[in-house]
């Protein structure tokens, strides 16, 4: 097959992907190049705005690094990364809601036991993150993985720091009854990292880069499928404008302030502190899953 | 806006395009979100799925660097560098038909005077390239910029091998007659570099990563649509299974003999040598056009 023009060249592409090595990356493959191919055609790019595109792609490969996805956050950003959540949520109802992991993520995360302080106190006003995890059935899951990780008072994750040892990061594990609790900072609404092609198509799109004030979370136990969320603070701006579209009202919750003593959840406080609460619904899955 | 789905995540990342700093930016992107989640809700990927593009899309950026483009590889190996090409050059008839740039193009080729070698003979066995360039109302187009890169018997380019200096690769100027003529090297057919990300997706799609052997032509002069194109050799392997899509039987030229003594294009030929020979034939543009 030769002589290919706008008109016919589709069905010579998709014609070429007939001997896929799987039935799911000939669904894949096609659907890939009808929408691309539709996209192409119906905007109708100059040379110059293909090389511009091909510049931005590459642009965003090598912002890529091991404390920085670009392409992350462009998923973020174009919404991608919350309708892939949403498509693969699809929970019962008394679940805790998902959101998307974010660019953040670490795997690995010191594990840490119950009741320690995760973040440097130079990086914050304390807050107190306590909670518990629970089946859909309403048992209690102990020795759930519970990771925790957030932005400092100042908007920063600890990768963007060059730090040498994680903060605002961290592993623990529920006691006996499903309860845990650790010290963190009270964080701050933050850009995502604009200094980048994703920072540069937000400019040319007329958008905010921020995001609210949140804690992630990604909870794991056997049996169950994997939540990964967050925790909105309520009373952070750009709750209705979160550059990454994450924002669910189910997730906001104000910050409460724990008095000196013992905690429902076992929490020892010294001084009153700022607390973020939460009693986390997992789904059960049929095929076990944890990360 | 707050809590979105599958159903309702499109209109607000639609929604939030309002403020696009241009027109053109808002056409682009609300086209590219639309297109980009239409995909998404149509191939409904798993979490895995979408990291694996993630991971795909980053290993292409990483493998770019000054002398490999492996996103105009992806561009070219899913028909839209072909089909950006069609829509660009809805040419007169009678003006030689356009074909992909390639991810091989080197701007500020070394200009040479006509009838210089520009390979080194270890590279392969001589061709004559000659040829003139006119535009389509007939009239002989003197000093144009002629760049003619192709890769070497063994199937490779120059940037491909670590050489000091370009080898076939060069920008000649037309005579006052419109003609030129350089000796270059038989190429080779080849596959495109499927060492990176591109090469894995062929093999996931049962594809050969060949290239029918071709010289590429880029030819510029004042007044004229910048010619973009190849000469095939029509005794080549894969004419109909292009990796690229880019043939056009057009652009397929059998090798003819040059005897000893001077061509029509003013040639000096010593020994008996196969030769490529195309008259070139460029649109008209309104605007100048150059690169």
């Amino acid at each position: 097959m030769r002589n290919f023009n706008e008109t016919n060249i589709i069905t010579a592409v998709i014609g070429r992907l007939e001997n896929c090595r799987t039935p799911r990356a000939k669904v894949i493959s096609t659907a890939l190049v009808r929408h691309l191919h539709d996209f192409v055609r119906e905007v109708e790019p100059t040379q110059a705005e293909w090389e511009q595109a091909i510049d931005f792609l590459t642009g965003t490969g090598h912002m890529c690094n091991a404390t920085r996805q670009e392409f992350i956050l462009l998923s973020d950003a174009l919404g991608v990364s919350m309708l892939v959540d949403a498509i693969n949520h699809r929970l019962p109802g008394t679940a805790t809601e998902t959101t998307v992991l974010g660019p953040f993520y670490v795997q690995h995360a010191p594990e840490v036991a119950i009741g320690s302080r995760i973040c440097d106190l130079a990086e914050g006003p304390s807050m107190l993150v306590e909670g518990s995890v629970r089946s859909v059935s309403g048992k209690a899951l102990a020795n759930a993985s519970v990771d925790i990780w957030h932005a400092d008072a100042a908007g920063f994750y600890d990768v963007q720091k060059d730090e040498a040892k994680p903060s605002g990061r961290a592993r623990v594990r529920t006691d006996a009854d499903g309860r845990f609790w650790v010290y963190g900072v009270v964080p701050a609404a933050y850009p995502i990292p604009n200094n980048g092609p994703v920072g540069q198509m937000l400019e040319a799109q007329g958008r905010h880069p921020f995001r609210p004030a949140h804690v992630h979370f990604m909870v794991a136990a056997p049996s169950h499928e994997t939540l990964v969320t967050h925790l909105f603070l309520a009373d952070s701006d750009y709750l209705d404008s979160d550059v990454v579209f994450g924002v669910k009202d189910t997730l906001i919750e104000a910050l409460d302030v724990a008095q000196p003593g013992i905690t429902p959840y076992g929490a020892v406080v010294e001084d009153a502190v700022p607390v973020l609460r939460r009693d986390f619904v997992l789904a059960e899955s049929l095929t076990q899953t944890s990360r």
